[in-house]
């Protein structure tokens, strides 16, 4: 099995080195990921200039690593078309340092990347820890459960535009309480923008804030996390609200 | 009704202008928009650096408009929270030169405003014209169709967590076959990576390529605008893949 695997913190985090590393046990891996940190990126992609991509090597396990100043969706986009000797089967974006849960998933270049692999036809996992200390909490369960996960679509196979987003919560492995299939839960921010002035007097922004979480079931990704368990989710964008198309028709919009 | 427009063409686009003087005659209009172009940003927020906002005058019928050095995504969050007097019921982002239609709407800046306007418990509408000449083919059919949505949505409201995404054809509005209600059709890229050498030899790469339009139904937006129609899409994010959660249950992940 091909495995491509990127991220959103650059190609130097120890999150995609330990993920490398562990996948390296279940197919044949090949790293494409940005030069650096490319977090709240979205699903965001670089027209407006050419990309560079720069060949690398010592990360352990990677038969090919590339390094490129591009998204986490341009690696994919890239790795797959142009730079990897063989099409991956397999996209894996992770570990990353810091959940990707409820609607944040929208804003996630760790997710993103997964979803680009879809867009191209390739399945994919997005895998998190909620822990974004130096010590790095659950990692090496992340990239165990990713190994797993891979080896688990190789034999079953995963739906048509399907993803698995998994997401550990800031616990030592040995306190997790397991693993739980959850929906994605409603997420949203409050005072999430703070005013300050320069040394001029002039208003500055900072986009920032505390996670609220709205409506989250028992089965709700963010509430499983919070209540110790490893979040696993089958993310797919469904985006046309059939059941609305009918009223929708007899508006009057003219 | 308080309207909240902004783009991802920037703040001096004649598609932002157009439907600010559309939209003026339904409510009191605002505008937040990038202060360039932010074309292809997917729903990218900064977190990064701080924002900096601007207050200029100069656009006609708006009450209070803003240029911001952010993404679409930012000009809403930022425009809600801080800047514009009055919460905004309706949000209206374009109008965009050049569709977005397909699974393009996830790269897409335009509809990125509007997902943001949702996420932040706002209707939404995202509108964008097929033509990126300097003719601006359909514009003002854009603009008034925007302002008969909005007229539409605070008579009847949206559903929940929904947009409508609207795309007009390349077509002088009276060869405009009308409006289809359609869903979000599947498109592809072939050959999308272009190489390219520099002055020195060492290669660099552009994003680029054709559309290709996949398994598109007579309903699906692409198929409606190469048809000649004007496509009315109501978009929602349902993020979770429902019916493969038993199996995936089943699945030995450790």
């Amino acid at each position: 099995m091909n495995i491509l695997v990127t991220n959103d913190d650059g190609i130097r985090s120890r999150g995609l080195r330990e993920l490398v590393r562990a996948l390296s046990e279940v197919g044949t891996v090949s790293v494409v990921a940005p030069d650096q940190e490319r977090s709240g990126t979205g699903h965001a992609v670089t027209m407006h200039r050419p990309l560079r991509a720069v060949e690398i090597s010592g990360i352990p396990g990677a038969v090919q690593a590339f390094q490129l100043d591009g998204t986490p969706a341009d690696c994919v986009k890239l790795g797959v078309e142009v730079l990897l000797e063989h099409r991956p089967q397999l996209v894996v974006s992770g570990v990353n340092a810091g959940p990707n849960l409820g609607t944040d998933v929208l804003y996630s270049g760790t997710v993103s990347a997964a979803v680009e692999g879809l867009i191209m036809g390739i399945p994919a996992i997005a895998v998190s820890i909620s822990d974004h200390s130096e010590e790095w909490l659950g990692l090496d369960k992340a990239a165990q459960l990713a190994a797993g996960a891979a080896r688990a679509i190789m034999k079953n196979g995963l739906p048509e535009d399907t993803l698995l987003n998994i997401n550990l919560p800031r616990l030592p492995a040995e306190e997790m309480k397991g693993i739980k299939i959850t929906r994605v839960g409603i997420r949203r921010y409050r005072d999430f923008v703070e005013k300050r002035e320069d040394p001029w007097g002039r208003p500055y922004y900072w986009l920032t804030g505390e996670a609220v979480d709205m409506d989250e079931g028992p089965d709700s990704d963010t509430r499983a996390v919070k209540d110790g368990w490893i979040s696993i989710t089958p993310v797919r964008f469904q985006l046309t609200h059939e059941e609305f198309m009918k009223e929708l028709a007899s508006w009057n919009l003219d």
